[in-house]
């Protein structure tokens, strides 16, 4: 049987205006369809070439050609020239599902790697005492590799979760006040959840495969392929940077820094709550927050005289908020998880205080590189590279 | 014409001693020779499966079968029961050469990397006032993923080199304290070049992949192949967590941190020389080395209450030593540098002082993983992981 295919392309109207304002949306179908739906003529939409990719094989990518032969029918979609518009509705969505799918991978690859820690015998690990062998989840390497996956990974689903419940409440709350907090709040998450999960993700679907030592680089054990399909996450729908741009110079920058010292004010009160908690993650989200501040007020004060220094700065910052947001959540969820029983409680207090210990760790040093270190990255003559 | 193919295996001898020390090392040809040099008999050395891998396309893997048929026959090297040993004579010249081969992946994947950022035009760079368009080469982050790639490349030569000079010096010099002084460093260097050149070669592969953006993932491209080329090289011969064992295991601890602190030594008189010529590098030096220092200490006071904690901080303080002695390398060229024409001298001033600001800044974070967050490794129940 025949089978329809719809192409979303975006392009211009003869009559467009210049740039990206005249960019409209328009359905390009492979056969066209009469007016009782049956397939009709064949549309000159061709594939030209398949590529040939790193991963995500299961999604083929095409080189199309529109229009070629004998021009291609296609149909508005919405008015016309509102097509980046309607791109960006698409996108918005798309960054959060890029950023689950980061999340996704980094379960998916945690998951394989445990199994196979835990069937894996392989020598006698330091410091085992018990008798018999065991697999190598008790070399303590191997366990420091899966509690890295893990605790990330528990971090991603707090910020992901939390992000969508932002979403909703931005769209669905009675109180306008409450709607606009929640946008505020979704706007600053989206480019964490994008930016900061997919970087996380490669970091764990790699923690995988040396979890697997050399069975690893075998195509068969499966672990390879989440690394290969974790490595598209950083770059479509807006690698990285474009990420950490957005959350830079549209979402700090633009409004002196109001929003994300809401933000930040959000950490703090989970910083104390956990302090008063007697959680050790508190003091390092305290130090946390003091961290990101002064990073904020030095991109502000520069950004005046040279903006190249914080969008340089970008990447860093986004970091540095992916792992403070993900220590806020992992403060929250020790937090909820008080009174729970045992082993689930032990495992909520470990696993934060190894995200603090292992993860956050990270953010005095990140803070170092975007403030002593952002005018070097210009420094140099391209021709010296 | 056919050609003979020869197989080096391990194996036992019939009267062998139990363990490693029963394990021989042998010749199994594919043919077996006559006493004129002719091919003789098929040996029965066969070919059971080829594997699929991520990468290393041009080396096939293989699962051979030995002897499953008529029992195959193999040739005894040097004497019985020494196999282990003279494997590691092989073992310690190939550490050496996998991560020559990280810093050989890592140099490939940059020059594409810069070609490509150099030709490449895609908007107008943040704070870009001259006129006409640019290639990414000269946005902000794009720059950044460069210089990172750059000067880590710079230190892991450095090092890579310095460890072959150190392994000539030990065997060549007339001087016995001199060859012994030379070995010792040898020693300390070869788990830092092996696992912190390949940890380094994965990221700068990556960040290659990242400067290409979409046309990365495209294997036609070849970013993607340094990518999947890279990942065996933290796996095969000895992976990072082994190399960091060896480091931390046999080379710290077994000399109560003697050995090491002749290199720490050896690190604090080049920042010394640094701060002397008003380096910046010359202070992140002399903060790494007590960093380090601290490190090696808490391993030495912990390591006999509980020796999974030295092996669970094995890998974070390889990192460490890595981007040390890393930067000890960076500062020794910028030192050599003076004096030299310009641009080459702005270049490794200005290189030097980007691996200070966003590698070097790693260091108090790494030391505060090793120190405080060990103990939370292990403290999980596995079946709660």
């Amino acid at each position: 049987m025949t089978e329809n295919v719809i192409h979303l392309v975006l392009g211009r109207l003869p009559d467009a205006p210049a740039g990206v304002k005249g960019i409209s949306l328009f359905i390009v179908p492979k056969f066209l369809v009469g007016a009782d739906g049956s397939l009709g003529a064949r549309n000159d939409a061709v594939c030209a070439s398949l590529e040939h990719k790193l991963g995500i094989h299961g999604s083929p990518t095409a080189v199309m050609a529109f229009g070629e032969k004998d021009g291609a029918i296609g149909y508005l979609v919405g008015e016309a020239n509102r097509g980046l518009e309607y791109m960006f509705t698409m996108m918005n969505h798309a960054r959060q599902a890029v950023g689950l799918q980061g999340l996704g991978i980094a379960e998916r690859a945690y998951q394989q790697a445990l199994s196979y820690a835990r069937d894996r015998v392989q020598g006698k690990p330091v410091g085992w005492t018990q008798p018999g062998n065991t697999g190598i989840v008790n070399h303590p390497d191997v366990r420091r590799m899966l509690m890295t996956m893990k605790c990330q990974i528990e971090a991603m689903r707090g910020l992901i979760y939390s992000a969508a419940a932002h979403v909703d409440v931005a769209h669905h709350a009675e109180d306008p006040a409450t709607r606009d907090h929640a946008q505020l709040m979704a706007d600053l998450y989206t480019p964490l959840v994008k930016g900061w999960s997919t970087e996380v993700g490669n970091v764990v679907a790699s923690l995988g495969v040396q979890v697997h030592g050399g069975m690893g680089y075998i195509e068969e054990t499966g672990a390879a392929q989440h690394f290969r399909d974790a490595r598209i996450t950083t770059i479509y729908e807006g690698t990285t940077a474009i990420q950490a741009n957005d959350l830079v110079l549209r979402k700090t920058l633009r409004d002196n820094g109001q929003g994300i010292g809401v933000l930040l004010a959000d950490v703090t009160a989970t910083a104390q709550a956990a302090e008063a908690a007697g959680l050790g993650i508190g003091a390092q989200l305290v130090k946390g927050v003091a961290a990101a501040k002064a990073c904020v007020d030095w991109m502000l004060s520069v950004a005046k005289q040279d903006l190249r220094l914080p969008a340089g700065a970008a990447v860093p910052f986004l970091e540095l908020m992916g792992i403070l947001v993900g220590g806020q959540m992992m403060a929250k969820a020790a937090l909820a998880a008080k009174g729970s029983d045992q082993p689930f409680l032990a495992a909520k207090l470990v696993t934060a205080r190894f995200f603090a210990d292992h993860v956050m760790s990270k953010i005095d040093g990140l803070a170092q590189s975007i403030i002593a270190g952002s005018d070097a990255i210009m420094a140099l003559d391209d021709e010296v590279l």
